[in-house]
């Protein structure tokens, strides 16, 4: 990890970290190792136990860990989106001063963060969206942070945004007011739903061109060298390709986590044609209904109208 | 560039480059820095100069280019897919031998290669396919190379692709017989319009959203470190932003050079369900419809049915 031109004194915060699964405990370490005091909470005994071992103080309550931290305190939320932020933020009501900051890292959508910021602007608690990606690979590789907030606010955090990026003056930045961090989240989100299904159809094609038996592993290899597609995710792709060719033993079911729906969403509102995002999200829809209604009303109309044969189940 | 472990004197070949325009004239120039002795011919005048200040020995015939090179003669065509290449195939039929090579670098569609090979078979002419990825940046950086052909022919033309590639190990690959090369680079093609249009469409609704205000490259520049939408095309894309924000005198009208089509035609011939990579294409489409007759008749059915205002011209 690169130092920044500041010394490890200089940058030193402390911060108290709500949540530490995958994502909030590799963030966590991430910031200890670059020389913060990082407080860590959790239900899950085993999650603290385990950020114990990474340096984090673990904290049994969030009382607890509001009272190991000194006045104006952060706090990091990394937890699911929707109601546990809500219920974080009602429980730390009761815990925190004027001028303490909560920081949102996880993926809330933008106007419930709107909401939260106005409510907690009415107690002098100052709210920071962070939008944060890099998955796993964040914790060696550093993570990429579209962050929304008041200037001030936002600038005091800088040594923990400058941690926890690639490098510190790169792979993040404020990015507008508060919303705006989670907005930017939502979009990168929506793209990415795109560039995966775009990679997922060419593979399928190329998989389904038997005559020439290609190497699918081998092809996405040589991409990653001087092509136009070649990107990180392709990267992955080789390596998936590598381990597994024919994807054994990986159902054909894709989940999706609400930011593919945000942005068609916001798409809608702003009146901008999104249609490959809309099919992407529609895809992974799709690929959970084995035992599609459309299919079947589509089988009947050609058999009412033209006597076409119907499958039987 | 780097340097394969044998010397420059072993992998020296010599090649004759047909087509010296903005692709065919870079490659020639990465292989004259290569070491190998490039040839080329090109129809215009002010071409032939340009590669010869570079290194390349021009031309001014076909007949010409080919007494310039030693049997077995290794040709290579970089000159605009369909009949132009048949054309140049036309006219080196009377000039060559058995034994040489013809390798056709652009983006032919697979079937007509496939046809071609099967002719030049009969006067045992190899003919040998690679799909060629990386645009004007291949000259400095290299090129990305999916070849289809005889294991043989390729095998001899290895030191050429070495040089043109990333490096000589990585980067470019013979992924199957003759056609393969082409079909890969359809699909690889298929994929970047599904990708571009993902971004495209994500940083529009970023630039429709007016009430954060964002400043589109600085989010761009934010992605390209640690983000899982990471990318070469992302980082063209923030240079892009940053040069020109409001994309100010460009037209919203976009091209589509055949790859798009083809990939949609094979993946439903195939039976492949390619939604992003239709809808990326179809928008290219849309593109150039300025005065949309289906929307007219949208407007005229709500008007029909529901006496909805019709907007007049």
């Amino acid at each position: 990890m690169r130092q920044s031109p500041h010394s490890r004194r200089e940058q030193a915060m402390e911060l108290g970290m709500i949540g530490l699964g995958r994502m909030g405990a590799n963030m966590a370490q991430r910031l200890v190792r670059g020389g913060h005091r990082v407080a860590g909470f959790d239900s899950s005994a085993e999650s603290r136990a385990r950020a114990a071992q990474n340096g984090i103080e673990p904290a049994t309550s969030l009382a607890e860990l509001v009272a190991a931290l000194k006045p104006p305190r952060a706090l990091w939320l990394m937890v699911p989106a929707g109601a546990p932020v809500d219920q974080t933020i009602d429980a730390l009501l009761a815990l925190l001063a004027p001028g303490d900051v909560i920081v949102d890292g996880g993926n809330s959508m933008y106007k419930d963060t709107l909401r939260r910021a106005q409510r907690l602007a009415e107690r002098e608690i100052h709210y920071v969206d962070c939008g944060t990606s890099g998955g796993v690979w964040g914790l060696e590789e550093g993570y990429s942070l579209m962050i929304g907030g008041d200037e001030a606010a936002v600038a005091k955090l800088a040594p923990v945004f400058a941690t926890l990026a690639t490098a510190p003056d790169r792979g993040w930045g404020r990015v507008g007011p508060v919303g705006s961090g989670h907005f930017a989240k939502m979009v990168h989100n929506g793209i990415e739903y795109g560039m995966m299904q775009a990679y997922a159809e060419g593979f399928s094609i190329l998989e389904h061109k038997r005559e020439f038996a290609l190497d699918l592993a081998q092809i996405a290899g040589i991409w990653r060298h001087g092509s136009v597609v070649r990107s990180w995710l392709l990267d992955l792709i080789a390596d998936a390709l590598a381990e597994n060719p024919q994807m054994t033993g990986i159902a054909p079911w894709v989940a999706d986590s609400g930011e593919g729906r945000w942005t068609l969403a916001e798409a809608i509102e702003l009146g901008v044609s999104a249609p490959v995002t809309a099919a992407a999200l529609l895809e992974r829809i799709r690929s959970r209904d084995k035992d599609s209604f459309s299919d079947k009303l589509l089988a009947a109309m050609r058999n009412q109208f033209g006597g076409h044969e119907i499958r039987k189940e």
